[in-house]
This record gives C-alpha cells, structure tokens and sequence, in this order.
C-alpha cells in the first residue's frame, strides 16, 4: 500500500478553475440529419431561408379582402357598402382581381387577391342585400393579414448555429422545406469500468465482495442528455497494462474517454499513471476542490479528452454533471447556454462546509424548505431520494438555517 | 360563408378549469424494457431491493480493518499499535480472520473481513516497524464502512411509480441487479394535419396559396419530449368526410389524437362537428380563454382523448405545450411534477393584457430584462427568436414595466 505522501494529488484545482481551463479544441465533423431526426441536434452552420415566408400575403382572419381606402370613413353609424365579388378558395390563387368598391369573401390563411390591401373582419361586416355587404369599421393598408415576406425574407437567419434545435425551431424549417440539417456529429464518449471488484450489472450473483457496475449506465444516460453516443466498453480489471490497452483502443473512434476510476488509492494513482503515458499535453488536474468528488482526473492525450471520475458512484455522477456534460457538449458544438430547472428554497438547516471547496449537498423539497441529505459518497440511494442539490460556493465556509438557496433538479 | 353567429365558442373554458376538468382516464399498458433503454420510460410500479445493498460491508477509506476497541485512547502522543495481519483484496473475501491487536490492510469498497468492525485511514496510521502498525487515532464501530444494508435493505424501494427514470435511478437499479423494469407503454399520439393550402414540408415547390406543414414535426418532437410515441397521420384535406375516416381510423390504436385544425371558422365548425360525431362523452369544450391559442378543442371520443389545434402554428405550439404535453404525459402515467427551467427577470415594458384571460407573451431576454416579442399569431419566427415565454395571469389586466416576472425557458 502506498505511503501516505503519496496521497497527495498533485494539482488540485476549483472547479470553476477547471471548468474555465479546461477546454479541448477538438469538436465533431459535421453531418446532414433529415430533419424529422433533428430535434436537440447542434446546427454547424445557420440555415437560412430559401425564399420569403409565408412566400405570399395571407389573411389572418375570416372576412372580406378590401382596398382599405375604400373603407375609410365606415362605421356602424355610417357603413360602407362594398360589392360581393366571389370568393377566395384555401390553398388557391383567387381567380377574380378585386376592383374598386368590391369585395372578395376570404378565410384565414387564404392567399390576398390582387388587388387588395387589407382586410375586414366577418365580425364588422353585415349582408346588406345579396351580393352587397355593409363594412362597420375602416381597415389600414397591412390589416388582417401577414406580408409574404412577414415570417421570414428570403436569405434571412432561421436558425443559428451552436444551439440545439428546439421543437419550435423545426416548425419553422419546416415551413420553409428544409428537409436537412448540417449538424455536428453526437460525440462520441467511450465509457470504461474499472475495479477488480466490479461486474456487469447483468450478473444475477454475486461473489462476496463483488459488486455490480452502477456508473456505466447512468453516465451513458447523462452522455445522450448532453447530445452525445455512449459506447460502452466494458469493465477492465486494476492491471496498468489492461487500462493501457483498453485506452488505447477506446482512443481510436472516440471523441472523449470517461473512466470510472477504481476508488482505492492504488488504483487511482494507476490510473493517473497510465493516462499520462499516453501521450501528450497529458494531465490537466488530478484532484478537485469538490464533495464529493475530490479524485477527479482530467486530461488530454493528442486531442482526446479524458476524465477520470471518482470511485464512488455518488462521487462519480456529481463529478459527471458538473465537468462531464458540459464537455459533451462543447466537443459537440454546443454553443448556447444550457438551461437546468431550478428553484429556490429556505434551507432547512445549518450547512457546514469547508472554505476553499464546492460543496454538492442533496436536497429533499417540502414546502418551500430544502433538507440536507446527509450520507456517505458510495451511497446511490441518496440521490435516488434526492429532488435536486445544492451547491455551497468555495469562498463560504457553509450556510445558516433559513437561507435562500437555489435547487438545481434532478431529473 | 358562416354568419357572425356561428362564430361563438359553445364553451370557453379558462386553461387553469380546461387542465383541472379535463382529466382523461386512459393509461397506457405496461410492458418490460431492459434497463438500459429505461432512460424517461415511466415505471407502473416500484422496484423493490431484491437483496441488501451493497451486499456486504464495505470500506469506505484506504486504511486497516480493525476492531474499534483496540482502537481506543489511540492518539498522536500516545499511538496505539497493531499487528499486520495482511492484506484484503478487492472484490474478494479476506481469507484472515480478525483477531484481537490484529489489523488488515484494506482498499477503499474491499470487503470488511470477519471480525473487523472499523477502519483506520491510512492518514492516521504510519509504520511503527514490519508488520506493526501505530494507530494515531481512535475509530468507532461502523466509522470508515458502510454497513451491507446501508444504500438499500432487501424489499426497500429503490424507485416509485410514476416517476420518470432518471440518470441515477438506472444507477441503483443497476447496483441491484435489476435487468427489466415494468413501465408504461409511451402513449401513442396519432398526429393529423388538416388544411386544403397544407401540403408535406417536405414539397420543394408550392404552388400559389399553398404552405408546407409547419406543425407535424414540433408537435411530433413535444409528443417525444413528454415520453410519448407520435404517429405521424398525414394530411388531410378540409372535407368532414375525410376527416371523419382518418379519425376512425387514428382511434385505433392511439392513446391521444392531436388535430391541427384548419384555422378558418369553416374548418374550425367541421372539426367541432365531426370529433363531436365520433361518440361519447364528446366534445368537453372548444374555446380557451388564451391568447394566443383560443380556438382550442378538447373532446373524448370512447376514451379516446382529442385535442384539436389553433390553425396558427405559433398558437398550436403554444397550446401544445400548455395543454396537449400533460395529458401526454397523463395517459402514459407520469405522476411526478414536471420541472422547466425558469429565471426570474424585469419586464422592458408594459403589456397590456384583458383580463379574464391567460396571455403566452414570447420574451427575448438580456440583461436581466425580459423584452416582449410582439406579432401575429401566424408567425413562427417569434418563437424561434424567443428565449422563453412568460404568462399574464387570468385576472391580471396587464403588467407593468419593471415588473419582477418568471420566464420559462424553451428548449
């Protein structure tokens, strides 16, 4: 066993200090998605609109397509009286041209006739004889329907580049036929397990002192929330040379290596050592200022990312959600803030926490009050019960009973 | 044309009465799924701890397994000293027993050996001479371990019905050996189109007074990110009969019918009368008090629940989000509460409102100010430029600028 000087982790860092440091430039190639596959993908370039939209003046309500000019002055006292000229069909060029002092009947969403300029509501209209209408307000030019070019010129921006395509944004290519979408790449993060101790969750029995892989499939999870493709690589027994191996082979084809580190002294330091010979710039920090999380590794070999994460499950997945997914995200393109769901709370009771450390606390809500889960780091039942967590910032040495805190949720 | 008559809403509801009133019964089946595609799926019923967690005691500590009262008085001035008895490795029993003054070298999760009850950091232990330890510090029973029953005792539920899986659950359902969970089936959501002026998105050239289907695909998108299977149904053309056949053949086989009505009266009248023709209970009302969005519908047809759409596409989406995402989420189970991202901002400017109604206003934000995006409810470029939207409450007759608002963020 290693003596205790050994211990010491040789560059540890703040969290924010790594987050701000740490930035690898590699980013995926790009690619076309079709795009009813292009919800929460990353655009690498804008996409612009391939003609004006709507493409053609439209009504946006059900009436009368007028010449305003010829409803100036109406008014219930004293209507107007325009001449019933036919009607315009959805989805149809009108086949008559509107003239002066006549009228075409119009729905919402109709294409305007030649001719008109706005149009009159049904509400402010009455059938004054057949085929005559009396008009009970005037209209402005532009009234009661959208330009051609209104929702978007041709040539303009309609989506940008670096944020994720949201539900919304896909209705509005769609509206414009855009059928593909220049994307990055989902990264791909290769997912290794390690610890002499550790088999497959699949295993139905166990040996005394086994346990089964609890972080391979919820960081796989957190990894496709980040818009990345998780591509498990099993379990490699605490044997350097079997990491090395391992690492190597994950290092062709992926666009970031996650290696839940075994968490015994021993094997941690293996760890280290074996991702330092890989190649260079090498080690970027073992160690953050982090509970739980403190034995984190990151590192670059050539332009991979590597993050080592703590043994502990709890540890690991904390450390995953701060570091871990934001870095899927910027290898993947991703350039617009991410917003989490939070909220605020009072805080149940006094929080003690070290000067110079983040601390990560997980809460239960009740009634407007956040209440401190207490546990050990290889507990997963504490963030099953958990609502969310909290973050004690690394200048405060804790938080009194009764503060107002922001809850980040779990979900 | 319809007379101005026809053009009341038989039953406008308030969103806040229409989400509460309108509580379809339907669920959706169960079924298994393997644990790794169980990211999101909705469990019917909770999964029990088949054995304790983590099986076994476990070191929690690089240090030496000890029995406590040997242990006792220990201190830096005044050490303690044990005897080495060798070492445990990971994932195994230790072949020693513990005897009294006896100590066992152990790594962080090794195995607790039998008669051990506590571990000594190493931090607090140093070499007094081979195979003799000084102990620098007293431990307790149970300090430096977790207890095999700690994380989870046999027949404790590690995660609830009706909650969402998250990242973590997958986590401590792994550690247990869970393989398969018992979930709802996604609610399957047909999704039709109407409109004789819709033709598919992806129509590369229209022809005048035509536009490309703007909705099929965000709604598509919100149906999957409430945990739902949409079923794309095509367009059909603004004919009673026709829709009458395509929503016969949609109640086959679907939890959920979405309808994005044409947006004329005419149409809007023929979708009224045609889902009200379908069966009982029909039609429970047609017309929100919302803007945008008022043209809303909202029937059952055996159980079949129907929303029927707003014709505007930005309308459509807003009352998607609003009205069709929880009953989605309903009919496949979902019980938890659901969590956007939200942030606190001051409003730019006065907004008008009416009160009695629930205003959607689209907000840019910048600075901590939230800046209202004005315009037609035809146009879906406002929602692609928003950051978020926030809501003017039913009785509120507007908001004043500086006001302290909650934007709910897309994405």
């Amino acid at each position: 066993m290693s003596s205790p000087n050994n211990r010491e982790f040789f560059s540890v860092l703040t969290v924010s200090a790594a987050v701000a440091g740490f930035r690898p430039g590699r980013r995926t190639p790009t690619e076309n998605v079709a795009l009813g596959e292009a919800l929460g993908r990353v655009p690498s370039e804008p996409v612009r609109a391939p003609h004006d939209l709507p493409g053609f003046p439209r009504s946006t309500v059900d009436g009368f397509a007028v010449r305003a000019a010829d409803t100036y002055g109406a008014s219930d006292g004293l209507p107007g009286y325009l001449e019933v000229l036919g009607a315009v069909q959805m989805g149809m060029t009108a086949d008559v041209e509107l003239r002066s002092c006549g009228a075409l009947a119009i729905p919402t969403g109709g294409m305007m006739p030649v001719g008109a300029d706005a149009v009159v509501m049904i509400e402010h209209t009455s059938e004054a004889m057949a085929g005559t209408i009396e008009i009970h307000r005037a209209v402005a030019p532009g009234e009661g329907l959208v330009r051609g070019d209104e929702d978007a010129k041709s040539g303009d921006e309609l989506t940008r580049a670096g944020r994720p395509l949201r539900p919304h944004d896909l209705g509005l290519l769609a509206s414009a036929g855009v059928t593909t979408v220049r994307v990055h790449a989902r990264p791909r993060v290769a997912i290794l397990s390690t610890g002499d101790e550790v088999v497959p969750y699949e295993c139905a029995e166990l040996l005394p002192g086994q346990v089964r892989d609890a972080c391979a499939l919820p960081i796989a999870a957190l990894v496709r929330e980040a818009g990345g493709e998780p591509v498990p690589c099993g379990i490699v027994p605490d044997d350097p040379e079997a990491l090395r191996e391992a690492l190597l082979g994950a290092m062709t084809g992926s666009d970031l290596i996650v290696i839940t580190a075994g968490s015994s002294v021993g094997a941690r330091d293996e760890t280290a050592g074996v991702v330092a010979s890989l190649g260079e710039p090498g080690i970027f920090c073992h160690g953050l200022a982090l509970q739980p999380g403190k034995p984190t590794l990151l590192a670059q070999c050539g332009d991979v990312p590597i993050i080592g994460l703590p043994g502990n499950p709890r540890s690991a997945l904390v450390v995953f959600r701060l570091i871990g997914s934001p870095l899927v995200r910027l290898v993947g393109g991703w350039e617009a803030p991410v917003h989490e769901p939070v909220v605020r709370a009072r805080l149940s009771r006094d929080l003690p926490s070290v000067a110079g450390r983040l601390d990560v606390v997980q809460v239960r809500l009740l009634d407007g009050l956040a209440e401190p889960i207490f546990g050990k780091s290889a507990l997963l039942s504490m963030l099953v019960e958990a609502d969310g967590y909290l973050t004690v910032p690394e200048p405060a040495t804790g938080l009194d009973e009764g503060a107002d805190v922001e809850v980040t949720l779990y979900r």
